[in-house]
């Protein structure tokens, strides 16, 4: 019947896509199911996460000309959280309360929203009754679990299930870690604060508590402050070198690599475990599936033809009946047409291979104009296209192209880019758009020249400035430079390599979706609290409003942080924000640049 | 017959060692092959090699005060050389004059010793013509080569095969990398050149050539001039930023990994292939041996009994008659006594395994006082010692220790150091030498307790200072110190922790010897081109000789090298030299130092 053919289609493509949701089986709410999953509520949901996080521009401390009042954030935020809170009843609905209610996901989900809602009214009174105090929007950093909670989320959560993990394997190597830190750190102490003439090159004291022992060893294990930190005793003999020497070997490089490996290895087994249960519930899902729409033929199980047309045409509603058929002569072993249940297995791997049909394989402009494209003269303009030697002569072009933009020579440019631009015209008439877009580089090229295009147009028509900061000859030399990056693709060497960067491409998004959750949330409470701590009002030394200097603090005074101009190393806006925690995760020069905010 | 026996038990013995020579089979030459082999020999090569390099201690440009003439280190290197020459002339004595032409490294070894002999006399005639013309000893650095080329150096010499060998591997992804900088670069210097009010917070140029774009990403690369590198261009705009942290994303983040991903698979796999061609000819000479001993029994090829005893009595002369017919018991899978081939192939691992007789487990105070070390009063000694709550009354005590050393009640110490010493005389009387000894923890102890009572009593017979640099107080207090250190080995959790770094011992060791010869090679060549270049006089203020200014150098005023005291840092003398390799290893602040040598 109908309710078992949907639910069985559902199965299937819950198999196919991994998706790991329960929902009761009764038609209506698997139609709600199927609902939840359709495409522009998904989208709809990353669009309001999004825009709910992008509302950091805008609340205070908002960027330089973007303030808004609250109330104007505010009322974008109810919307966002009228989604939400639409999108978990959804979720309410079809599944089982039982099931829905023992999911961490969604007590996460529906706290932060009630804690969000309590926190925005609260905030509307704080500074409705007290606006001098300094009112707060604690529940901020929370939206980053959205992120994570709604069940889309599904890569970045597994990520974050993962680190969970791995912290308790790598505790007791950690602990070590800080404790022989911490012992290195006494000998330091003992060792130095009794010699009155070791200071820092910049008079600071030398290891004149324990507390700044440690600070300055484990400084000194991220490499930060190598070799200033050595310098007074190593000056002072060459005997206490020798500390420093062992201490480094030890701590650092013995000690972090084991800490690295632990963490690699840990997070590699955990890694496999989540893919050895995905695969375990997606076999369960398709018996599942297999058991609802078999046939008991002489006690041999089977899909019989006619059903799996029927399966088929739910799942594929947008495929013809030879391709349905064309799945079932794959899946079948034995040539009778019925699908056995180790078949049946296989289908999830199936149906993520891309099926085209002969006709699917013409382009665009075969299909429309057929007499002229296979014109004797469009057959020879393909068939240079198709040559080696056209793709030889464009690689020698851009090399050409590198010369003229490395000797400045400018006037050149049009000719290029022209050029550029027709070879684009060709392969998109020979190889048709689908084709042509299959392939990164090609896609990278239409993004380069065609940027490239419309902004020497906007430079042409409206002149070269559009603000100060921004201008649109520097984003043609950006443009025109990236497309010396097309020789790389173009050199054998490099493909496996590029390959492979391409390959973990997706491992890249995840791992960065990961840092973004950390930057946002701490960035956000780095706001709340260091805000107008330290400003930027640049180095101009004509400037002479007192309240200007050292970054608008008298104490960063004669500091490290104030003689490298680190200024703009603050957290008046989130951009500000993000870029200071990017700068502390490259770990040089952290402790100069938190030696400032503190 | 002797000289097959002799050749079969030297077989096995190399098999055993995992040694790798050849030589030729007449008895003559299989007795010079195993007197090559003699312990002395082997470590009197170790000696001379040591010798010859710490010569650089020396040498021109020489410690503070060490300074010899140059015939008293020639001298001394004339004594290495012909240590050499005679190993060199012993292993040529029994291999096949045809596989020792074969070898690269006599040839390398050879080419060394040439070389150093041609540069000795070149320097002779050249300090006793020119003086003033600072003649070179140009051979010096090659000295590292004898680490690598005599046979013995079998780990370090695989270690640099496998770099070797690594290192096209990986070129295409070094040069993608490469490329990359460079084109980043190329868009950097694009962007910021004309730029004229771009400057660093130093006054520095900003990206004002090609060159110096190339450099300082590439030191961004290594994160040593970061965020300083970027501070310019983002307190101009922060859009500006945004090329920073995709340069640092794609050449930093995915690039490195990539690149160190590749060289860690790459020389994990030329590691396997080496162990597997090990093995392969560890079985080749067991097979070998074997050919030589068996006997045909009824078409089965085994070793009697008879020929298993003269065998090992040649292979291991000093263990008795019952051990070596445990050894043929243990090896002998079937019961009849006879060695077949396939199990006289276990033979090598077998001969690692630890034999000790009964006897050997009594320790030393047992075997000469059995009537005192066996009575109630001693038995009741034992047991206390061997009880758990012993092991746990000292962990407490060593607890206690640590909070008199962090709160300076230095007179406890004494008492201390008696109880632990005491700890130690009672765990050698109960557990004698041998098993004391074992224990790597015991091992420790040992030195730490040992050292700090020798410490303390010269500090108590001849005061506090041996030099004013060097001083008594301050051994006590490292000592006192490391003593913390046990308390790790008493807590369960960090046990495997700790084994763990005790198994990769080996390796690290291995992995210091290939850096010590790098470091060798550079220091020896930096000390020619860069000695007195820069000089360290202290940073005395009240020093009014000019020249004693700025390292000695006035291309030096005002640098960020000066500032940060860097003069230290310099080529004057070999440990100098080495701490400053180890200081750019770490990376941090290189460009700093290098800035100050050039
Ligand atoms: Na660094």
């Amino acid at each position: 019947d109908q309710r078992s053919l949907l639910l069985a289609a559902t199965l299937v493509l819950d198999a196919k896509s991994g998706r790991n949701l329960t929902f009761r089986t009764e038609e209506e709410y698997i139609r709600s199911y199927i609902n939840y999953h359709k495409v522009y509520l998904r989208y709809g949901l990353y669009f309001f996460i999004l825009l709910d996080l992008a509302l950091a521009l805008f609340e205070k401390p908002a960027l330089p000309g973007a303030s808004v009042p609250y109330w104007g954030t505010m009322l974008i935020e109810v919307v966002c959280i009228a989604f939400f809170i639409l999108r978990v009843l959804h979720a309410m609905k079809f599944q089982e309360p039982k099931i829905f209610w023992k999911d961490t996901k969604n007590y996460m989900v529906i706290g932060t929203i009630v804690l969000t809602v309590i926190d925005m009214i609260a905030y509307i009174v704080w500074i409705n009754v007290a606006p001098d105090t300094h009112p707060v929007r604690w529940s901020r950093p929370l939206r980053v679990l959205f992120i994570i909670n709604f069940s889309d989320g599904k890569q970045i959560r597994r990520a974050f299930r993962n680190i969970r993990r791995t912290v308790p394997d790598i505790l007791n190597v950690l602990i070590l870690f800080m404790l022989s830190v911490c012992l290195f750190a006494l000998l330091a102490f003992k060792l130095f604060y009794k010699r009155p003439n070791l200071i820092y090159a910049n008079g600071d004291p030398y290891f004149k508590s324990y507390g700044d022992a440690v600070w300055d060893l484990y400084v000194l294990v991220t490499t930060a402050n190598n070799p200033d930190v050595m310098m007074p005793a190593y000056n002072y003999t060459a005997w206490y070198a020798i500390f420093f020497i062992i201490y480094l070997v030890i701590c650092l490089y013995i000690f972090m690599s084991i800490v690295l490996a632990a963490i690699y290895n840990n997070y590699k087994k955990n890694l496999k475990n989540e893919v050895k249960s995905a695969v375990y519930s997606k076999r369960q899902k398709l018996i599942k599936a297999f058991g609802i729409v078999k046939v008991d033929m002489n006690g041999k199980e089977a899909v019989t033809p006619n059903r799996w047309k029927q399966l088929m045409s739910v799942v594929l509603p947008t495929k013809s009946a030879e391709q349905i058929d064309l799945l079932n002569k794959v899946l079948d072993t034995n040539g009778d047409s019925y699908i056995y249940r180790a078949e049946f297995l296989n289908l999830s791997d199936l149906l993520h291979v891309e099926l085209t049909e002969v006709k699917d394989r013409q382009t665009l402009l075969e299909k429309l104009m057929p007499t002229i494209y296979r014109s004797t003269c469009s057959n020879f303009l393909q068939m240079i296209v198709r040559h080696k030697i056209f793709r030889y002569a464009f690689d020698l072009l851009i090399f050409a192209n590198a010369f003229f933009i490395g000797f400045d020579v400018d006037s050149a440019d049009w000719f290029f880019l022209t050029i550029f631009s027709l070879e684009i015209l060709l392969k998109l008439y020979v190889f048709g758009p689908k084709q042509f877009f299959q392939r990164l580089w090609n896609m990278f090229d239409f993004f380069v020249i065609g940027g490239a295009v419309i902004a020497s147009l906007v430079e042409f028509i409206i002149g070269d400035t559009i603000s100060e900061e921004f201008n649109m000859l520097d984003t043609l030399l950006v443009l025109r430079v990236l497309r010396l990056f097309k020789l790389f693709g173009s050199i054998k060497r490099f493909k496996i390599v590029i390959q492979t960067i391409v390959n973990i491409g997706p491992s890249i998004v995840t791992y960065g979706g990961v840092i973004f959750v950390f930057y946002y949330f701490f960035a956000i409470i780095g706001m709340e609290i260091f805000q107008g701590l330290i400003k930027d009002f640049g180095y101009n030394e004509n400037d002479t409003d007192v309240s200007h200097l050292w970054c608008g603090n008298p104490k960063l005074k004669d500091t490290t942080f104030y003689r490298l101009k680190y200024c703009k190393n603050n957290f008046d806006d989130i951009i500000k924000a993000f870029v200071l925690m990017f700068e502390l995760s490259v770990v040089n020069q952290w402790h100069d640049i938190l030696g400032g905010v503190f």
